[in-house]
């Protein structure tokens, strides 16, 4: 069991983020060896679990019964990596969280019963430690929506007339949603008013755009820094995210040479690409626009009850959101 | 909208799965048109909708509101949907029930996540409708059960000594399971007490299992008598069922020299396999097999209190398990 270095900072989260982590284990009881060791290497991988973090720190403006806590950010994590396994189906993606991705390692096969294995796991888990029916409910409805984002972003490859707000509206499913399912079970399952996890949702989806904001930004400026050369695998598999959008719309006719070549796109025309999305400001109105997304979630958690809790959240937030790697 | 047409007996029963199909229809609202596309030509495509029947004829035992018990009975059928789209992208399957696979159809994609999203239909229309926790729980514990039963199929693949009871462990879990849901739900979110529930669930697990043993014996007897030859694509997948299993045990060494040839083995393999089963007794020991499940199934029924749908549990299950085709 590996959990990621960030959580170093933050000791008795990184305690319970743990625990967190053997629940799950202890919960994929299949006797397919196969699929239980592809679903435990993914997991023990060191990912960032930043929504089981999110569900934890939420819970914790109220004493409530950490062992139901810690089983409910068991659910999202749960959730949030069977959805990682068949994205990762639907991409042919070969690496995940710098492993082989199960799909490469043990087949397609594996990869679609591990991730629907997942899922009843998550659903296993929220139903059995949920206080009501609402919150099972609330998390039908969350799912749904992030199922929608996905759909809908599959909707839209290589649409080179896809809007900003088509591309908000994908992430505000596919990313908002489960950080929102993640800050709203942890306040109101631990015995907060509706309306202050409504508040907690609120913040979760503001969280989780900025967040794939910012993925998507790195995905540019950290990949001609790091690498030398632009990789944008998304691009090329027509995934276009905000960088690109905002830069597009400004020219099109310069992008569509490029991007109307679709899978068969060269290095050297992913790189032409790249230095168009900066020419036309791509990356600066993606910055913007995050930051608005950051600074509304920020602003929101300075008005939460003043409890130590939010301090580590505004820092957290703060530090995940100006990340340059 | 098309009704299998062994409803017509039973115009009552035919209305309300009518109305199952019409609630499903509604709840399939991702804006992803080739997504929903295959999954409304699925749904529509005349399937038995045996588990969402047992569903609401388990909950005619007390008077309830009808409404609920047709979201319910969706809900089963909902599960059961997405469990065949994703049997059909492991198989690698072109056909399903007449019409092309969504996998064949719109790409393995699509059919992962038009499976996804009816689990996410699935579990929405369940917290919504249940009366309780309990029930969901129930849910909860059946998926589990039903994932497991396919995991542990896959893991068995092109095994020879698979035994009989491994065989019936799976098939309890994939097909058994589900028919045990349907019929618990229907039984106890009408009304009647867990332990009249927990017998429904009994009658449901023990008609599914005699199902599925029926469908296995059929893929050797009306293969080979209506088109001449045997097809036997799961075989030859590695997927061993009841009649091939109990003749297997009796004469390994004949079936070796075929079976080891796995996806290479050619009509005139299958051929000779079939004869194998037959001479060897396993078509006749897997209707013994059958027929002791619904034995158990038919005399439970007739336990049952004696209200007009007692009947007609019996008389569907019996011409369920003995049909020809």
């Amino acid at each position: 069991m590996k959990i990621h270095p960030m959580w170093r900072e933050y000791p008795a989260l990184q305690t319970e983020l743990e625990q967190v982590l053997t629940l799950i284990d202890q919960n994929i009881t299949t006797n397919n060896v196969p699929v239980r060791d592809a679903i435990l290497d993914m997991i023990n991988a060191g990912g960032k679990m930043l929504r089981p973090a999110y569900c934890l720190l939420f819970s914790q403006f109220k004493q409530t019964d950490r062992h139901k806590m810690i089983a409910l950010a068991a659910a999202v994590e749960t959730l949030h990596t069977a959805t990682l396994i068949h994205d990762d189906v639907i991409d042919e993606s070969d690496m995940r969280r710098g492993l082989p991705s199960i799909q490469a390692t043990f087949g397609k096969d594996t990869a679609v019963y591990a991730g629907d294995y997942l899922f009843t796991v998550c659903f296993k888990l929220l139903a059995g430690y949920a206080s009501d029916l609402r919150s099972v409910q609330q998390d039908g409805k969350h799912m749904e929506a992030i199922l929608n984002g996905e759909l809908a972003q599959m909707s839209t490859r290589y649409n080179m007339a896809i809007t900003i707000d088509q591309y908000l509206n994908q992430v505000s499913g596919k990313t908002g949603q489960l950080f929102a399912l993640s800050t709203f079970l942890g306040a109101y399952e631990s015995g907060n008013s509706l309306r202050f996890a409504r508040n907690a949702q609120t913040i979760g989806l503001n969280i989780g755009v900025a967040f794939q904001l910012l993925d998507d930004i790195l995905d540019y400026t950290a990949s001609s820094s790091q690498f030398g050369k632009p990789v944008q695998e998304d691009m090329r598999q027509g995934v276009y995210s905000a960088p690109l959008i905002l830069a597009l719309r400004e020219a099109p006719e310069a992008f569509a040479p490029y991007l109307s070549k679709r899978l068969k796109m060269t290095d050297d025309d992913a790189k032409a690409v790249d230095q168009l999305v900066r020419d036309h400001g791509g990356i600066v109105k993606a910055q913007e626009l995050a930051k608005d997304y950051t600074d509304t979630a920020l602003t929101a958690i300075e008005k939460l009850p003043d409890m130590p809790v939010r301090a580590i959240l505004s820092q957290l937030t703060s530090s995940l959101l100006n990340r340059q790697s």
